[in-house]
């Protein structure tokens, strides 16, 4: 496409924009990159009131709304691509292998022969590559509220989205409570729930009724994954978590944390916790995906997660370890 | 103070300011303020390139011009006051603890007993406030460049520049590389660096000959550990430090990281190395400040570093793991 000019085509209710962005031009972009630094999209949030991150932005590629939030797709000059929802940066190619490869191994790779799992939310398909790497897994199911998503990954971001092509996957649309209430009692071996924050569509994915439907869901010894927030902003909501997973999930209840540097603050946490059954160490993974790579072929090799960086995700900053282990054991 | 008037004293060359900030005052406020976010500070540097990283600004405390750098104070609306050299967030009253102590306790618990420590860099009397923890330490010397930092902490960051109340701490001010040259073979047990980006006054502390001036200075089986920049954004430098650190180190040489929500990429790293003598085991600290709280009733207790972590830090993603291991054993 030539400079300077903008193509506009329909896509399942959004529009795909193709937009050169510059100074000039701020009245035609959207609230969140127009309002702050022209040309630069900023994360501004009362989730992490008085810090902005922001990227620069090459070309906008995607604006839509959906039924559930604004959906935005933007070429960054040096972050790759970048997946918006409601304002807040959920990937970019250069650093989504930190988050999708630790939210699911951590799970995996702590318990012995994973067959069943089912991924709330995730609709980016990131988490769907990272399962799909193990091969003891027969059976995947997803389950994101909003199909939007799920085109736009496929569109723009192949090499997320390439874990849809995975045959062990069925994709369901919908909403991830009411699909978890019917789940036949102790179908999974591991769910891993794949959420925004919890202001919007995601809100009720942090709330107990949520977790017992998890927990019901699973069978004795399985084992729960959600994306907790991060310990360095959201200290008081973690404190939460972690007493309403302390009081529905009777095996063992874990922090752990990794480093994304578009995510605010740099870090996201994770909850790791198992159901009442066989034990789950999760600080020492007992089904290393570094043994098996029958995946690199397909996949290409892990970037981020190995053993070591999986134990070591259990270690926290003392003034973290303090509040979670009030709460935890 | 009046909202809305503005005070200016002299403080050894640089003044003193405090002043509102909102959108109408832009043109008063320095450049790295106003040509971003009216109101907020951006960190915008040819270092990481795309992003920025911004505060919002409630009061400039203090701006002034050394000989060496630009220095700024402000306080920001939520991680306290912050110190800016060059443009550049050296540390928040909110975040400080992070590098602090992780930068003073892997390299100090890592040996037995330590005596006789030297910091370079670290004007603001953080890494003091660290290492005057540990009760068999009897000398501290601190060699920085710039008096107008150590003077500009005192006023405004009486919890970090603490360390130098210390009667064990001698301050030097001057260069940090002439200070090794002279300094007798063999003095030290620990040298730490804790120096600003390759770009500026600290160039040359990540050059060899400075890393063979400080292994001089290092009794045998000494450790250094310097400011190491963060994997995510600078791993082409990272890979000529640890080259460099190979060729002069002839004990072990390691690399660590830890979480700074301020600073770029959310992450920063340490180069830790020993010198030919008892050998060292970085990962394993030996020396624990866990089991010693003598020092929390003068420094309050330790906010982020525990033995835990100390190990932890070592362990690395993969994508770095590979180009380290590759240059370092």
């Amino acid at each position: 496409m030539a400079e300077g000019t903008q193509s506009v085509t329909e896509l399942n209710g959004g529009v795909s924009v193709e937009m050169e962005v510059n100074n000039g031009g701020a009245a035609e972009l959207p609230a969140s990159i127009s309002s702050v630094i022209p040309g630069w999209f900023s994360e501004i949030s009362p989730m992490w009131p008085g810090e902005a991150h922001s990227l620069k932005v090459e070309k906008i590629l995607f604006q839509g709304k959906s039924d559930y939030q604004d959906v935005m797709v933007f070429q960054s000059s040096t972050y790759g691509k970048v997946l918006v929802l409601d304002g807040v940066i959920q990937l970019t190619e250069r650093d989504e292998c930190a988050y999708q490869e630790m939210i699911t191994h951590l799970p995996l790779c702590s318990i012995p022969n994973p067959k069943k799992v089912l991924v709330i939310g995730g609709g980016d398909g990131g988490v769907l590559r990272e399962v799909s790497r193990h091969a003891s897994v027969e059976q995947i199911d997803l389950c994101e509220i909003d199909k939007m998503v799920v085109d736009v990954s496929k569109q723009f971001f192949p090499s997320v989205a390439v874990g849809f092509d995975d045959p062990r996957v069925t994709l369901h649309i919908g909403d991830g409570v009411a699909f978890l209430k019917a789940v036949p009692e102790g179908t999974y071996d591991a769910i891993i729930v794949d959420s925004s924050d919890p202001i919007g569509p995601a809100q009720e994915l942090f709330e107990k009724p949520f977790f017992a439907s998890v927990a019901k869901a699973l069978r004795p010894g399985g084992v729960v994954c959600t994306q907790a927030e991060s310990i360095w902003l959201h200290m008081h909501i973690i404190e939460d978590i972690v007493a309403n997973c302390r009081h529905i999930f009777k095996g063992s209840v874990n922090y752990a944390w990794t480093t994304v540097p578009t995510y605010p603050s740099g870090v996201i946490g994770f909850m790791l916790c198992s159901t009442e059954g066989p034990p789950v160490n999760f600080k020492n993974p007992i089904n290393p995906i570094d043994a098996d790579d029958s995946h690199v072929k397909t996949k290409g090799p892990l970037r981020f997660y190995n053993s070591e960086i999986h134990s070591a995700a259990f270690c926290l900053p003392s003034f973290a370890r303090k509040v979670i282990e009030s709460k935890a054991n």
